[in-house]
């Protein structure tokens, strides 16, 4: 296929869908989900994290992961990074990409990595300082995600000064790139719309580059929509949706990656990615994990009868929408 | 609650839903189904069709529920009439809008009314004079629903000119209203902004009205936040999406009414309609029905937490969307 792309689909699976399960995956079956997606056409993909591997088992291999997904040619290789520690790990293993997590609520950072934001933004900082020290052609990208940027399980309503003020205090500190993400699935469309835009006009329209959202409450296509009318050119998302909160039973977990390209597609976006080989690695996933239930409406509906990819005809007609 | 609202969401369970089941639904059943939604807050709902009830035994009670739901204070009736003689009914009944599907695909309506285009807009124009027959107070409003107006399952993709010419013929025939089905869940936010716009261009802005949506691959509602950017105004939708597809397992029908609701109040849209009270009516028919799949997310997932109807904060934080 061709690797021009209108938008970039970010696999999280093995991230933010495996580090909810009640198990550790294989390090063999991971990467052979990493090469497939990469073989579909995935150009991105979150590999795991460098946490506490007490906490969180099922991240303990990222470092062979990283290794590993590296050897993937073209392959962009992203790591969740929750501090300075992590950097060092991740900068170590080669990763291209940096995910810092830092949370627009308060006590939602406290929670997730015991930090106040004070705290997250000196890690930023240590991790910017880090990466200088780098030569330039091995320095990775520094990005944040600021998440429960659009809501709190814990605080409830964030408001939205808070989250622009946190990425203009972010990128100063050193973030290449700042993403939202809705970590609870709490966002609506005209919230999408509005914190993107105010935070591109404050951080500059290049820095805020990908939005995470998950289906929880059924609107995360809607808000990928939204967030792409406002510019946004990456998007997470997690095959089969894997990653519900294990709070919330029955609750889904990421926007659904094959959902998603099937939106995309349908809209003449390229994506990049073959659906049916996409398809075939949701196959491979439910073979290997036949007791965790999957999500996703295309891999019941099918594709519509005569569906071409990014149909350039579907593009013709006065798209409203960015296509390059 | 306020009377006053920014979208109408017509509730179409209780005909596009139960005519897929493989049972009649009781009377009583039904009544109380309109009268909680009513109750609710739902200021329109579909409650039947004047179909052949040898097809269709799960809507032979319409002419009831039409005298019913016109008890309702404040409630508009809608039903389904395929051609002149189920319009005729419907007057009789007392129904305030008649809905006549029109398929955009030639071999769909064959196989759905069996009539081609140029029958349909003859049985369009004798309703018409049907309704023009009427003393002025009497008169239905006359809705034409334009099926598969973005995609068939016989004849795959249809084209955009082809929608908006038979929009033009349906209005100079007599139609009030135009809405645009997506009867088999094929379409996506581009072409619903595409052909929303097209057929507004063409026939006037206040005569596109409607859009009925299905959730076949999950774009339910990313079709609708189109849609309504796109100045529509009412959204079709089904109590638990009742109303799937009878030759696909599992894929869902319409867009789930609850769901709707708790993306437009995020939005800061006024619906009407109280999403406590909705989830009752939901309850009430799977304590009806335990044997059929009910979807929806919110249902699972719960309101998120200090959740409050149309915040107004939300409103005002420039908002795009068209909120009056």
């Amino acid at each position: 296929m061709s690797t021009e792309r209108d938008v970039v689909v970010c696999e999280v699976g093995l991230r933010d869908g495996l580090q909810n399960l009640d198990r550790v995956l294989d390090l063999g079956i991971k990467k052979q989900w990493i090469k497939a997606e990469a073989a579909a056409g995935v150009s991105e993909i979150e590999v795991g994290s460098f946490v506490n591997f007490q906490r969180l088992p099922q991240m303990a291999d990222t470092a062979a992961l990283v290794a590993f997904a590296k050897t993937v040619n073209g392959l962009k290789v992203t790591v969740l990074v929750p501090n300075a520690h992590g950097a060092k790990l991740a900068i170590q293993a080669g990763a291209d990409r940096l995910s810092v997590p830092v949370s627009a609520s308060e006590s939602h950072s406290q929670d997730n990595v015991n930090r106040s934001h004070q705290q997250m933004i000196a890690e930023v900082v240590a991790i910017r300082d880090m990466i200088n020290a780098l030569p330039e052609a091995r320095r990775p990208l520094l990005e944040v995600g600021i998440s429960t940027a659009f809501g709190c399980t814990i605080e409830g309503a964030i408001a939205q000064s808070k989250v622009v003020s946190l990425a203009r205090q972010l990128v100063a500190a050193g973030a290449d790139e700042i993403g939202l993400a809705d970590t609870v699935g709490i966002a609506n469309p005209i919230m999408v719309r509005n914190r993107v835009r105010s935070v591109k006009d404050a951080i500059g329209w290049h820095r805020l580059t990908t939005v995470h959202l998950h289906n929880t409450r059924g609107l995360g296509l809607a808000n990928a929509a939204a967030a792409l009318e406002e510019g946004v050119k990456t998007l997470d998302a997690s095959l089969a949706g894997l990653g519900g909160c294990p709070f919330v039973p029955g609750a889904t977990g990421n926007i659904v990656t094959e959902d998603l390209v099937f939106m995309l597609e349908s809209m003449g976006l390229r994506t990049g990615i073959e659906i049916d080989r996409l398809m075939q690695v949701r196959e491979f996933l439910a073979k290997h994990m036949p007791d965790i239930p999957l999500s996703g409406f295309l891999a019941v509906a099918g594709l519509p009868m005569a569906w071409t990819q990014s149909s350039p005809d579907i593009v013709a007609q006065n798209s409203t929408m960015p296509t390059g």
